[in-house]
């Protein structure tokens, strides 16, 4: 392990979304990930390899699971992880972003990890920074490390991507997870399948080298795998679905519906669920969901993120 | 030390309440945390023992005191500690409890201390969670850590709890601390009286060992420890008592009042102190007060619980 | 540097204040940054120098810069830090300051670091607490750490402090940065010239040793240093000006008036700039302007004020 670790690098500064990846910047990521999903099931869940590094979780947005999972990372890194949320940040003072940034930067940190409710923000704080900027998600464009995880929760079931069908339902117009997705799936050779709402499909996505789906079978039909999508509840008011209850008779996945799958599908999704909303219950805590191994994949993806960008002699 | 901490084990996953631990428990528990406090005094005040664990704070509920206390016990065992406070986590986005904690669950920490407004929320965890849950207050069930640095405390100044009449004052209905309080001491031999507004004492407390005293002098009087329980000035809106000031005139401690007790009265409160409600300024600050012992004993019961559920070789 | 490190000590307990700090002392803590300034461009960004200590952050106002600056400081120092803000402390259960500080004592950090709305509640915690405590900023009184990085920062462009020309323009009434800096800077033998709308200039400040200038063109001229204050915008609408825009029409730095200053001239701002209000966007990212080293000098001066008080035999 030591020795591939050592020998192969990732040649680049920032992680910033899935589109500008290659298949082998990919695929070394998600090995590098697996060589490290071990560590965190040790007696002692630490390695060395970051210490007196400085990993910044910059949130602009509300988060458990992504701000925990890097920085459950950066500590089994033996990495200094320092969170700012924007609630309590200078934000509030009318700093612009990238005045933010740079005063960051002057503290030396050695990666910065941004969520940001605008597209783009990252790719701003990468231009203007010498540090390496990892997108933990921006406005409805990229969630670079949501991606690879699920590829390497794919990957690890199914042994491959190249060939699988994969159906992503739900809100698609409002997801990065489905953006960040849909460039690695088939960047890898998956056939990809899009459901939803009319109101939540945007135009024109077949360019992107899916399939849109007429309706939900369709796109379950024979699929190895299923990602249902996060329905924003607080959206709702904003009038692009008639409710909940409407929602989920036409798109939440189902014992019924997933019957159109194939035997071993795998079902996913990024969390947190709405129960009853984007899949029943029942199916959620099924053998065939996998939704628990993706967060556990997700520390294992940014601690081979973190030692990749800032561990391996790059930074 | 270290060998009676390597021969003598806690054969449990979770600490909840004090209802459930046994006498040996409760001993094992407090010689153990007899053992951390000198830790606490050192010049270099950290051990390695829980080097590459991670123990997860996860607060429903704001708390300085007691989250800081298992943060820093957490860091002198040398464990990664994460914060998770309910204003800046997934709560808002609907997420189940349950579903909150197995995705936590699913990124390996060895230990989840939870505060939730919630009774019974920690059981929950712990039904569904193979990590060790700590309780550290739950509704107005129990808040154990509490009750055995209480307990820590008393033993520590007076020798033994067998047999010393203690009484706890104030707001027994809505208060965790006394219910734990209330379990562990009659537990321990002593024998406990209750005093408080009759809003404030719940029916058929006598059932748990305990004398409900007519006047809080009933309680007072001969007393080894008084312990005053913290008025929730947030509820007097809900019209549980008249007023503030009516409480103090009738409940609070006093010069006068605990004259009532034994010369070498202990005086204790959880915190914090609504000075003048609960307790008049000066006996706060006098030689009785044990108020901030009940602090730093603290953190060494849960520097305690922290190794015996994560550290020997129990996790 | 160890051998001067070991040998020079600070014979005080708390950093209040820059008025009650002497010369030498100032000279001391410059010298020890100095020292501290290389660790953080070290591939390996930390020494064992406080392992084990506990530095407590007790902010009671919204920061990103200073308190990041500290956490950053103290983990390059290898100290335990603990974060703990207002909204989620237990001021909001109506704890008084001195009770919240002597609980904290009691848990043994090593350091609290306190900012506060309240011009003195660094002073009435450094009397009642063992511990040392730094001020990072209370009210409208004082700001050493700033000061102090503000010193190091013209000391290591400049060479000496002594017989300098330094202008501090704008809200000198509600600036604490305003009124270390005086200290400061009359202390090392500066000449110091305040600029600034009337309603923000205090009467009298003249006994502090500076020289109120009736125009802004007054201070700027042949000027070594020009200082900008943060204006807080949240203020505007206590009419303590008329509008942004006309105190940028009078007070703003910008390419014309700057001129009057020597041509090597350094610019300088506490931060967060509002761009365009005290300094106009070309000057604070031209090449007078060290705005940012100001930053990278702050970690280093925090990491020598946590040394000195707790690092070197002192605490």
């Amino acid at each position: 392990m030591e020795t591939e670790k050592n020998t192969r690098k990732l040649d680049r500064k920032d992680i910033l979304g899935i589109k500008e990846l290659s298949v082998e910047e990919i695929n070394l990521i998600l090995e590098t990930a697996d060589s490290f999903l071990e560590v965190s099931t040790r007696e002692i869940k630490k390695v060395p390899t970051l210490r007196g590094k400085t990993v910044i979780n910059l949130f602009y947005e509300a988060s458990t699971r992504t701000r925990t999972s890097f920085e459950i990372a950066g500590k089994r890194l033996s990495a200094d992880t320092v969170n700012i949320t924007a609630s309590t940040s200078s934000v509030v003072k009318g700093e612009t972003l990238i005045d933010t940034a740079r005063n960051l930067e002057s503290m030396n940190p050695d990666i910065i990890v941004i969520r940001h409710s605008a597209a783009g923000a990252p790719h701003i704080l990468a231009r203007v920074l010498k540090q390496s900027i990892i997108n933990a998600g921006d406005g409805a464009h990229e969630h670079p490390t949501q991606a690879l995880l699920d590829m390497m929760t794919i990957k690890s079931k199914k042994g491959a991507i190249a060939g699988l069908k994969v159906a992503i339902t739900g809100d698609i117009a409002h997801s990065r997870v489905a953006r960040s997705n849909i460039h690695g799936l088939t960047k890898m050779g998956a056939r990809v399948f899009l459901a939803g709402p009319a109101t939540m499909m945007p135009y024109g996505m077949e360019k992107m080298g899916v399939t849109v789906a007429g309706r939900i079978e369709e796109a379950i039909e024979d699929a190895d795998v299923v990602m249902a999508l996060r329905i924003q509840t607080e959206r709702e008011k904003q009038c692009i679905f008639p409710s909940l209850r409407e929602y989920a008779a036409h798109f939440s996945l189902n014992k019924r519906n997933i019957g159109l799958a194939r035997k071993d599908v795998m079902i996913m999704h990024p969390g947190p669920v709405n129960r009853g909303v984007e899949i029943s219950p029942d199916l959620a805590d099924s053998a065939s969901s996998v939704i628990l191994e993706q967060v556990t994949n997700g520390v294992a993806v940014r601690m081979a993120l973190l030692y990749l960008l800032a561990g391996s002699g790059n930074a």
